[in-house]
């Protein structure tokens, strides 16, 4: 028993006293009696099954089969480094030079400490390739999961997250929307008691959940499989349900979150979908960026990651685009106004594909964020600057240019505005009307439809004049909500 | 006993086993050992001593002396409150009365749960005065401090927060710097035992720290109180010298936080000068704000305290001013334009006094720091929109207001850029260079300068080109900051 401290949850007990206690304990420092409570340490290890294919139609093996710019053994890997897994072994069976040769790609570009073992060394079944690692692995705790499933990074982080876990026992993700399964007959199914697990199996007939292929497993699933092994039963399942019989398999609730197996070409294509239907993250767009600008980027990205571009190159393509649409509207009249303005709405477009490669790609940084908001707001100063400009040179005046500088203080105080709120508040400013109103995608959109018309002047006075109500109300709001709190 | 949730830290030891543990406990849960090591609650009551007055030329009692606006007593209650005390017991003494009345005036105005206790029921000394509470304040934990101290809310939280505390203990806040007390031979001194008190006496001859006058009573103080005075003993230091006895005495180090004894007419002034000297903040003060502007703010602020200007007013009172400085530099022309810088300097000057008088009289408020921060760059927007305007009355051309446009945003540029750093890297913006080079108190200066000198646009364009560096070293250290971060 080592010396280390850690933390714990004690509930005292009503009705037994502290000095019941000490008759029993005359001597014994009260710190040395906690270990068996001792949680589990957090796997930092993945055990990746690469040892079956199933495609049909292909002869490739799953894990290599690439999908929107990575293949699926390469996402497998990137989610469980976003996650947090350190290092990887990787279990081989049918075609095993070819998963080899993949997964050593995948290691030496993106630096992973990765080791191979073979799973085909006179033992049979899904039980037996994971009792394969059993020397690599030694007393760690470890993630387990298939080279051919599509998993979100949010699903492992769950797994590996699971609080209470104590040492000795697996927790296995299960997903309790079975209807929402693609392919829900392929699924292993189990039953649950109490968030226990009951049984797993792929033929149950009656059953609470679906088994989403990821658990965090401990050295009693090597002994449980050695046990299942010795009775001639070689699925993975077989130990688990041994695990369940000794009161050591818990479960941890993924409803929601993307777990896919790909092992079709109908799952393929779906699995496709999915990952292109996740990719522009959840809720905090404008209205024109989720009806107008969402389902093109989209399908940028979906081009995009088929090519070598990085999301940070992506942010300055779009950059680079803005500027040359703030010089088209700068030299304005007609035809160059009109293309001013599509230049610009093609910018704001194309600066949503950087997040969503970097959704797609697991490349979200955030230097990559930092950068992104930071030049956005030099081409909007740019696309005020170009258009009152011309606007001055038709109609000179100093009014055009008060007016010009009023909408651009507009424009870069509505971001201003929310981070200071939330910097002064701690916490993120809503989602709300506001704060909907006053983003980018509203108002390049509204520039490059008054320019198409041949007004981008006056559409930036509205939108300038737009921006700054909203600020007014985010002050409002931020003066409302702090009435009674008072700063340290 | 309660069955209560609290977290606490084990520390394993090495050498006994867990088996062995479990011989000597064989059906016991291990959930009801800890009790004893319980750590006490939070305290939520003050006790504040009002009991005698010494400022030796003034008929007052000393709790309710003005200083800078608010009486020594509200200086004690708005700390304590600061710092998240709930209750008050104010202990009655000499000039009750008066001492009553002023408190009860307080309470009513700040809204306090504040009740009052008779020091003087046949018992004398500190110790006494403390005793006659116990019937106030039962079994809970309380701050004790008398009422014509000036304690800073920071040290009041340092004593409440104090860890690791178990129940039947006391914490004693000491200071280190002995040399640096005004009036040092009146301080009570103790001496040090490992983070535990020796003993305590005004006129110890060797000591290691001054107590601070504050502490972390139990109901283990009233008892040891109780103890001394029936051997004749009546001070305070004399049932904490019981308690050291005991073992049940703890201090917390308040070296460098402000505890003041204003006990005569010089500590009055001391006191005064050092409350002056506190209430411009620490550290985040730019090159013209520190040798300029808070030499004249606190000296404004000195003399603000006494009326009842809110700090929310004079940020109104300073965004007004900028308004009209901006207004005069519009109009422009020899007088004007060295006017309007002159009252530009005077609004950067006053603007660091809403923070000065919030600190002074405790009411720094998150809706104080929000209103000043969104005026201010509006404030600037005006003085950059009136110093153009001037300039292109006079040499028209787009150059002239492009420019002012590009100075514009480097100004509100500036400050984003260091909201956005903090919310992208979830820390704060290092108060470096770059940071000093950009605030607001040099471009107000720097603006007023050339206005001064006949020149408030070039000195503009001079700033607005200043910030626009800043702004981009600030990119380039966000982005080599995070190479290696991901997101989530």
């Amino acid at each position: 028993m080592s010396s280390t401290i850690y933390k714990t949850e004690i509930q005292t007990v009503a009705g037994i006293g502290a000095d019941q206690v000490e008759r029993y304990l005359p001597s014994l420092p009260i710190e040395t009696i906690l270990p068996a409570e001792r949680p589990q340490q957090r796997a930092e290890i993945a055990v990746i099954l690469a040892t079956t294919s199933r495609v049909a139609h292909d002869e490739k093996p799953e894990s290599t089969i690439s999908l929107l710019g990575l293949s699926i053994g390469n996402r497998v890997i990137l989610a469980c480094k976003e996650a947090g897994i350190r290092r990887f072994v990787v279990v081989l069976g049918d075609q095993k030079e070819r998963v080899r040769a993949h997964f050593d790609q995948i290691a030496a570009k993106y630096n992973c400490n990765l080791t191979f073992v073979d799973a085909g060394q006179g033992r049979y079944g899904s039980g037996a390739s994971v009792l394969a690692t059993v020397e690599e692995i030694g007393d760690a705790p470890f993630l387990l999961l298939p080279a051919n499933h599509l998993v979100e990074p949010q699903l492992i982080r769950a797994v590996l997250s699971t609080t209470g876990v104590r040492q000795g026992e697996v927790v296995v993700a299960v997903d309790h929307n079975c209807n929402g399964i693609f392919d829900g007959d392929h699924a292993s199914k189990v039953k649950l008691n109490d968030g226990r697990l009951r049984q797993t199996n792929k033929r149950l007939g009656v059953f609470d959940a679906a088994d989403a292929s990821v658990l965090l497993g401990t050295k009693a699933l090597f002994e449980a499989l050695e046990d299942a092994e010795a009775s001639g039963r070689y699925r993975l399942s077989d130990g688990l349900n041994l695990l369940f019989e000794r009161g050591a398999a818990r479960t941890v609730d993924v409803t929601g979150l993307l777990w896919f197996d790909v092992n079709t070409p109908e799952a393929l294509r779906e699995a496709r979908h999915r990952l292109i239907a996740d990719m522009s993250g959840k809720g905090e767009d404008g209205f024109v960026s989720r009806r107008f600008n969402r389902p093109i980027s989209r399908r940028i990205s979906t081009w995009l990651a088929a090519t070598h571009l990085t999301p940070n190159q992506i942010t300055v393509v779009s950059f680079g685009l803005s500027l040359i649409g703030a010089a088209l509207l700068a030299v304005g009249g007609g035809a160059l106004t009109i293309a001013g303005g599509l230049v610009v709405q093609a910018a704001s477009i194309i600066d949503g594909c950087d997040g969503e490669i970097a959704r797609l790609k697991y490349l979200a940084s955030r230097r990559g964020a930092w950068l992104d908001t930071m030049l956005d707001r030099y081409a909007d100063t740019a696309v005020v600057l170009g258009i009152t400009f011309a606007h001055a040179q038709a109609h000179p005046g100093p009014w055009v240019w008060l007016s010009g500088m009023v909408a651009l203080a507009g424009f870069i105080l509505a971001g201003y505005s929310t981070k200071e709120y939330a910097i002064r508040h701690d916490k993120s400013y809503p989602n709300d009307v506001l704060n909907r109103l006053k983003r980018r995608d509203l108002r390049l959109f509204g520039i490059a439809v008054g320019a198409v018309c041949g007004q981008p002047y006056f559409a930036m006075l509205a939108l300038g004049f737009l921006n700054h109500v909203c600020v007014f109300g985010i002050m409002v709001r931020g003066w409302s909500l702090s009435v009674s709190e008072k700063t340290g």
